[in-house]
Order: C-alpha cells, then sequence, then structure tokens
C-alpha cells in the first residue's frame, strides 16, 4: 500500500518508519522536500521512503496520515490539495496544543469542538479517523510497556470501514487493538486526554507512559 | 475523624461507606434529611453515618466532600454555608456533565475552566483537591480490577498538604496511590476524562473500567 503522510516532524518520522518496515511503500510530505537531513534519514531506515511535498503525499498516498501541528493542521490540507483526500481513509494524529501561555499545554479548542471535527469539515469526502494523538511519538509503533499485557489505541471516526483499516494498522504497528469510542466528535475527548498525558509526564518524569483502560 | 459529605447520590453514599467502613464518623448533607430511605440505608451501612443538611455537614466535618451533581454544585455550597469550609480539605468529586443533547454526555464548561476551579473561587479559604470524579462510583472504594496490580487515582489541587491527606484517603479505600497532575486548574482534564469514561463504558459494556497510566 501506498502511504502519504503530511507531517515530518517526530511525529511523522515515526509512523513514517512503522509504514515503511511493515512493507508499506511511503511518501512523506513536508513543507521543505530538499532538505538533505530528511533525505538521509530515510535513507536510513528499513524499507522505502520517498520525501516530497504535502501534495505529493496526498495525491499518492491510498491512506493518509495528518502528522501536522494543531495549528498548521488545516492549512497544510489546503497546501496538499483538498481533492487528493477525496474517498481516502485519514489518520488524523493532530492536537490543538496551545502553549501560548508556556508549559504545561492548554487547547486552543473548547469543549464543542475538535481539531479532528473541523479537519473532517475541510475535507468531507475523507474518511477521518482519530489516531495515534494520545500517546507519545516514541510509543506509537512497537509501543511496550513492562508489565502490561494489553495495550489498546483508542481511535474515532464516523466511518466503521475506516475504523477496521486503522485498526488493522495499530495492530500491524505492535498494538493489541483499539478502543473506538464513537464518531469523529468523540475526538473532542481524545484531544483533550493529551493535557493531562503532558501533565502526568511531568509528575512521572517521563514521556514513554501510555493511557490504559483497566476492566476486568 | 469528622467527615462531612455533600450530596446523597449513588457517589455521596459509596463515599459514606467507605469512610465509615474505616472507622471515621460521617455526617452524610442532604436535601432531604427526612427522607426515611436514606435513614434505613445508614443503618444499614457498618460503621456511624448521620444524615443531616448540607449545613450539618459542612459544619460537623473537618473533612468535607462535595459529591453533588455538576449543575447543582455551587448552589449545594451557599446552602451550606461557605464559612464552614474555611481551612478544611474539601475533596471535589463533581463532574460539569451536559446531558441536554442526551447520552453521551458533553461538559457545560469548555477547556478554560472547571468546575474545580469555581469550587476553589467560591470558598478560597478551603483546600480544594479534585479527586474520584474520574471512576464509576462502583469502583471509588476497593477497587479492582482482574489482573491489574497498580490502581491510582489522578488527584489535583493546589495545596501539598491536602492532596497528601487525600492520598492516604485514597490508599485507605484500596488504591495503590494516586497521580497528582498538577494544581487545581488542571481538573479540567481530570474532568474532561468523564465524557471518555462513558463513551469507554459503552464501547466495553461496563462501567467499572478504571482509567490507568501504564509505564515501566
Amino acid at each position: 500500500m501506498e502511504v502519504g503522510i503530511l507531517g515530518s516532524g517526530d511525529v511523522g518520522k515515526r509512523l513514517a518508519g512503522g509504514f515503511a518496515t511493515r512493507g508499506h511503500e511511503v511518501i512523506l510530505g513536508t513543507r521543505t522536500p530538499g532538505n538533505p537531513e530528511l533525505a538521509k534519514w530515510a535513507a536510513g531506515v528499513k524499507g522505502k521512503i520517498t520525501v516530497g511535498s504535502f501534495a505529493d503525499a496526498a495525491r499518492q498516498g491510498q491512506l493518509l496520515v495528518l502528522a501536522i501541528r494543531g495549528e498548521a493542521a488545516l492549512a497544510a490540507l489546503d497546501a496538499a490539495g483538498k481533492a487528493h483526500f477525496s474517498g481516502k481513509v485519514l489518520i488524523d494524529v493532530t492536537n490543538p496544543l496551545d502553549f501560548s501561555k508556556g508549559m504545561p499545554p492548554s487547547l486552543f479548542m473548547g469543549t464543542n469542538d475538535s481539531l479532528a471535527e473541523r479537519v473532517q469539515h475541510a475535507v468531507p469526502s475523507a474518511k477521518v479517523v482519530k489516531a495515534f494523538n494520545t500517546v507519545g511519538n516514541v510509543q506509537m509503533v512497537d509501543p511496550h510497556v513492562k508489565g502490561q499485557g494489553r495495550l489498546e489505541l483508542m481511535i474515532a471516526g464516523n466511518d466503521a470501514e475506516a475504523k477496521k483499516q486503522v485498526t488493522e494498522v495499530a495492530k500491524s504497528f505492535g498494538w493489541s487493538g483499539t478502543l473506538d469510542v464513537g464518531g469523529i466528535d468523540a475526538a473532542r475527548w481524545l484531544e483533550a486526554l493529551v493535557p493531562l498525558w503532558v501533565r502526568l509526564g511531568a509528575t512521572l518524569k517521563t514521556y514513554s507512559h501510555i493511557f490504559a483502560v483497566a476492566r476486568d
């Protein structure tokens, strides 16, 4: 499968590596396709990663990933060309983090909206699935916690088939499975987990912690 | 210790039972102190529980608990008499849940405010600690999940000593300990966990699930 990833920061690169090492062909879309550091990084990953523009990634990818910082997420869709998203599954990893008052962050979104819903609204014929936003990039692929058997990724989205596909991706990345919390509006609460995740990181002095849902 | 609990719903009763069975003297404050059902319930709990008004609970309690549904929380402080809260630790278990659109709930609070902060503002000389709001009432006391060794209660508040005292309460109730996520403003994110908790309950068909923070 060809996977188009928008965003070449830590999250974009981590997920690109996950897909590439699982045998998918990755087009990593970036604002700076000529960046020699990125080319060097891509050459070092096992598997096929091509660096291109946002438009290259969105056009070529059959499965798309939005891994852009919150404030820039909607502009990246414009830059990529919204028509390229039509009918495709779009994994939305963004978070509307507000660092305007420093650390720890808040959200630039209230509780009646989410960045995921704005993304879905911007590309209405895409099948947006919120996923991977509640976990640090170091744990997105091959997640591991000592003594924790079950690691589940929380996801939300309107399209059941798209959520199934994302569940398969998560499993291929080493997750036990996913926890489907509802339609794309439920992403409000997945995004609101992230300021809590950051605060817990400060308390626990780690950023490899993962939210789990304990039950019998 | 005398513990004053404001609220005689499932949460108030559960916590009252927790304190009473640990040897504390509980004054359960309610809008309806003459309710024979409540008297009958209190008589059935091992330990000492007296049913009284909100004011009785707030006046007599050395440690106070606010276990009122979100919309009524601030009015209950007024009814109890704000002077009674002065200098005392107040465990805030409330959630600003908005059921106006049915299930599952949203919050009637944005991401720049929380009910806990409003409670702290209403009784500024109380030491408010957000606690027990992220877990279902069936798991507040003697929490148990098969195969889950560590169960930690997430708390927030401005006063370190008060958080220590709430940690001791949690441990006496059977929790492994607490996870301190920050000052009272961090309660925004503990309150935002609750709509997610409800959605996960629908997915998992249980309301005894508990958020855990997995890490090495």
